[in-house]
């Protein structure tokens, strides 16, 4: 944990903070706070800051807090993943939120297999305090939406255009015949949705669907790589793309 | 497993394969190959193929090989990595393999704890079937070079010129200033080598030394990842510089 992120519910005022349960556990014998201690503070959804602490004990922390002024920065990509293997979105959640996702869907496709969507890793209390282990690893604030589709169709076709925004709609494909520089050219964009299929890639009626929704295929290259892997490094290539200078911003 | 990896050591003649123990074990129950069947195979850096089961059992899968005529690409990566916690660099090994690296030193650096380096994880028992299993994922054939360098000093000022020739030498660092695009801009090249720190990044004698050796450091911005979401972002930037066209090919 680099950074403690302060749910709201957990302000006292809103320039102090009492932390309790496990996490206070945590502090208290794993980072070894004590009265009188600085430690780096972020409030979800909101500023950065430091936290002074007041008083430390197994059941809670309280904490002084100084909050800075900046607003947190809104990651600039909206995901649409279909599920991976339960074991492998394990993995992805707090590398998610730490990579920094606006949104996130959670798809299902043809070839993904049903009772994925039976998994406990799809339920918020077991992905919320992964997706905040991810924002305290990398010290920002803002937690993603999640959401989770099991009707493709309807998703894009009824729902997409009030879940984003963003102008530049791309979709990860192996088979795809162009890269990500010929599919999207210069053109500044503010944001992109990605769509991640299945590792074996989109049906030919999805990949229909999708260019019908005005999504830009590409591949990245040949390698079959696993859903965590192809998360990140596509990922990356996008806000690579997005922002050359500070893609991890 | 998308593709299964013959090991050399397996080839009864250059057109035949047996193998065995839990590997033919994992053919015949999980995959279910039977007589007949055809799977797609690769010979360890070597071309990749076709395999017609010729017999299957617990004990032994027997193979007729119909190797492609290409050789492996070469990936024109070489990483340096400080040694991350041990139960980080274990999810590492097949990430690695499977985005493509030619060599891996793994580094002591002042900020890695001592104890990393007693661990099971840099043992090549442990490590070389994860690297297995991520060239059979991404369907590759490229086994990297791995060495672990417990002196970073020695490395760096005596080997490293033998270890790689690549003429890019990039580190990454979250509190360096420029970009990968400033620090690396356009010119071409055709291999990199690549120097990841601690999460908490390189101390400064550290850093002089990388400069002193020709390295441009560069900031990807400002978020603390872990270790291995950092690597797999940094290696597809990387690689995304040298073959925009085909970062992951």
């Amino acid at each position: 944990m680099n950074m403690l992120l302060i749910d709201p519910a957990e302000l006292l005022a809103p320039d102090s903070a009492k932390v309790k349960g496990p996490r206070a556990h945590h502090l208290v014998h794993v980072l070894r706070v004590a009265p009188g201690a600085t430690i780096r503070l972020g409030l979800l959804n909101g500023p950065r800051g430091q936290g002074q602490v007041l008083t430390a004990n197994d059941e809670a922390v309280e904490l002084r807090c100084f909050w800075d002024v900046a607003k947190p920065n809104v990651p600039p990509v909206d995901l649409i993943l279909a599920m991976p293997r339960p074991k492998v979105m394990k993995r992805l959640w707090a590398q998610l939120a730490a990579l920094g996702v606006r949104r996130i869907a959670i798809v299902n496709a043809e070839r993904v297999e049903r009772f994925y969507f039976d998994s406990h890793v799809l339920s918020p209390p077991f992905y919320r305090p992964l997706l905040i282990e991810g924002l305290e690893q990398s010290e920002t604030t803002f937690l993603p939406e999640v959401r989770v589709e099991k009707q493709l169709k309807v998703f894009i076709e009824d729902d997409l255009k009030i879940w984003t925004d963003a102008g530049v709609r791309l979709a990860a494909d192996v088979a795809a015949k162009q890269s990500l520089p010929e599919a999207w050219p210069a053109e500044l964009a503010e944001r992109a949705v990605l769509a991640v299929g299945p590792e074996t890639g989109w049906s030919d009626y999805e990949r229909d669907m999708f260019v019908r929704h005005g999504f830009r295929f590409f591949t990245a290259g040949r390698r079959t790589l696993r859903a965590d892997t192809a998360c990140v490094a596509l990922l990356t290539l996008v806000r690579a793309r997005l922002s050359p200078h500070a893609p991890l911003d």
